[in-house]
This record gives C-alpha cells, structure tokens and sequence, in this order.
C-alpha cells in the first residue's frame, strides 16, 4: 500500500518579475533533491501573480463613484473596491460587509480573489493571475525542460465557502491532470454502481497543499505531493466551475 | 522543514455491531507499526454509521405521502427519500433533481448524507452518524487507552459543493483538534494585520485523507495523517456550521 509524502517547498520572498519555475526548481533541487516524475507541485497564486506584475499599487487607483458607495458599504478603501469592481464578471453577492463576486475567470469568490496580505507594502493589492491554468501549463513545461520529469500543477488560492466556516485552498489552474474525476457508472465494493461521484482531485490536491502552506508564513508558497496516482490529462482548472445553468446556489 | 506524510488504513469490511476503534487499531499496527503521539486519524462516516446500526433496510421503509411526490421530482425510489427526509431539519433547495438538507446535526449537503453507494445490498441506505463528534471521541480516547497515544480523530464524509463541481472530503466529526484556526491579528510576512482569515483546519485534514479513500475501495477507510502540528482543542466539527444569521448562501 503506497503512501504519500507532502514536502513543502520554501523560497525566497518573489518579487516582480522573477521566474516562478526557476525558483520552484531550485527550491526541489535543494530540498528534496529535485521532482520525480509524477509529483503533483501546488504552488499558491499569490507567488506567480506577483511574478507576473499583478501587483496593483492602490494609492494610484482611482476609485469610480460606484466603488466609492460599495467601499462604506463593506468597509474597504476605495481603492481596494475599485480592483475588486475591475477583477469581476459580476456581483453575486453583496451582504454584512462582504462581496462575493464571479471574477472574469468565472470563479466565485470574496472580493474577486483581491488581497492585502503578504504583500511588500500596506498599499498594495494583488490580484489573481490572469490565465492560471496557462501559467501552470508553463511551469510544467519548464519543469519538463530543465529537469526531464512529467509532473502536473496546480495553481492554488484560498477561497471562504458557504455553509461552513474557514477558507480552504482550491484549484484555479492546473496542468497534466484531470481536475475532477468522474466516477459514475464505475462499481462499488458491493456490486452497486455509483450514480453520481464526481471526486473533485483538483481541490483534494491544493487543500492537501494547504496543510504545508499555512497563510502568515509566505514563505513556503508551494508543495510537491509525492506518491498520489493521479490521472493524466490536460483539463484547465475553469472547467471546475460549474455552469451557470446548473448551479442552484447562485 | 517537516514534511507531512500519509498512510493508508486498510480494513476488513466493517459490518454492524464491529468495534470501529478495535479495527483501525489493529490495522494501524499491523500496515504502520501503530500510532504514534501527534498523528491525526481520519476515518470515514461510512463504516462508523455501518457498525453503529445507521444502515435502514429500504424494503421496510414506507414512505410518506410528501416523500412520494418528492420522489418523482429528484428521480429516486420513494423509501430512498422518506430517509432523506427522516434525517432533515430542514430543506435548502429543491431543484433539478437535486435535493439540498440541513440535517439534524445542521449539516448542509444533498440528500440529507444518505447513502446507497457502498452498502451490502443495493435496497439499503447508509445515514450519517447521529452523533461523529461522540465518535470521534470515542475513538480518540480507545487509542489513548489502548496505545497511550495522543492522536486528533476526524470522522468525514463527502459533500458536494456550490459553484465548483466534484465532492470533497469534509469534517462532520472531530476531536482533539481545534477545527478552525482564526488569524487575524496575526502578521503576515510583510508585517501587515491579517483581517479576516480563518483556516479550516479539519476541513484540509479531511480532504487530504480523501487522496486516499477514493470512492469505489471503501477498503481504505481510514488514513493517518503523520506530521501535521495541529492546535490541541477541543471543538466539535458542529462548529465549523455558519450561523444561519450569517451565512448569505442559505
């Protein structure tokens, strides 16, 4: 019976413009000798986001009149509101001092995935990365290149959740695996088909991660899960989202 | 830097009257050499509510007038919903095939927790435990008595979820362990407050278990996960519920 080995990956504090993959490459050559093949990195959002520039300086934003009233509403600078505003397709809603938004990747979440933590400057907000499910497919093809091993990737952020208190860490890209595993039709130890066990493996996989990553040490900002047999696939992360159409909770 | 490492608990198949804590007990010794002080043991609601009694022959169901017409709507055998319905406190949504309960531990999740999949016999249901929090202190204090061991014991089950699709392991059952970890005030890397993070610590403990209970092979019903410094508490997994007055999903 084979178990599996979480290894956390820490790094020094990325700034703008650094190359992710180079960073996360040498952190697993100094830490656990390197990947192997069919590792699953999970790596936070916030590290690629900031890497790629999506830092947003907010004593330069100015607030619109809309994000002006939202602002008092939920108690946030204006500033705050406006990327928040920007970041999203649509308000989902808006209630005791919260937004919840769909971004423009279709996610739904607090303040359209804005944050104000673990960042260098109480001024500063970072966004979610524009296509994470691309910026995993590069880290893998990097990883790939420089190191000759297959891995898969997962581009991780922490989202609240209704019904139950806490966030959790969920998928919002990912790379050489299939996000969410459908079980149906397959039999049970019994004989009895299951009807409806869709496993969400994506989110197992960066909720795992976020045992490791924990939330005021920024420094581990990604973890090699070690021995899990995943399946082999290229579905981005947006596909976990449900449609609109299906989803009663809207 | 500790890396956290999981085991899998493979048992028999558990039948009604089984002494769970015995089986996990004798299992652990034989596939990890034992627990040791610190693990945290997450085990599935399944074999809990089969050895305690909580499987209901269907064929001696009769169901309601209400839970004949709800039968039709949801597409399931009508003693199927009388079940669904016996375990409500309450019904949250109603609508495409689906049906959303509170239960009456307050629980938020379709069908109330019963189950069909994985149970001797396709005309029987498995419902959740009436009491996981008891359990897993049940079952938490036979392994301090029996290996003098301090271990965190979680009892999950699999929800679904709005807005993402695929089931993710959850805590409906704790012990040992504070479930949910409040941040804020806490300094982030950059020395900047953390507003409003909480951490649902069971939560990412049972999902990560999930990695290696799948759905088809309820021979793994239970995982140690080995490395994890947890927050010693005791707090039960009723807790982590969002109070009705605030939760804006409901």
């Amino acid at each position: 019976m084979m178990e599996i080995v979480l290894f956390p990956l820490p790094t020094p504090i990325v700034k703008i413009g650094d190359d992710v993959s180079e960073i996360l490459i040498s952190s697993a050559e100094k830490n656990v000798g390197g990947f192997k093949e069919g590792d699953v990195l999970v790596v936070t959002s916030k590290i690629v986001s900031t890497a790629g520039g999506r830092v947003i300086d907010l004593t330069k934003v100015s607030p619109s009149e809309f994000a002006c009233s939202i602002a008092k509403l939920i108690d946030k600078p204006p500033s705050h509101v406006e990327v928040i505003l920007r970041e999203a397709r649509s308000i989902i809603r808006m209630r005791q001092k919260m937004i919840i938004t769909e971004t423009k990747h279709g996610f739904i979440c607090a303040n359209s995935g804005v944050d104000q933590s673990n960042v260098e400057g109480e001024k500063c907000a970072v966004t979610l990365p524009k296509d994470p499910d691309k910026n995993a497919r590069d880290i893998r093809k990097a990883i790939k290149k420089r190191c000759d091993v297959d891995v898969a990737v997962i581009i991780s952020d922490t989202f609240g959740r209704p019904f139950r208190q806490g966030v959790l860490n969920v998928a919002v890209g990912c790379s050489g695996l299939i996000p969410v595993i459908d079980l149906r039709g397959e039999e049970d130890l019994f004989g009895y088909k299951l009807q409806s066990t869709e496993i969400a493996v994506a989110d197992e996989l960066a909720a795992t991660a976020g045992l490791l990553m924990g939330q005021t040490d920024a420094r581990i900002p990604a973890v090699i899960i070690r021995g899990y047999r995943y399946k082999k696939g290229e579905i981005p992360a947006r596909k976990i989202i449900r449609e609109p159409e299906t989803d009663i909770f809207r």
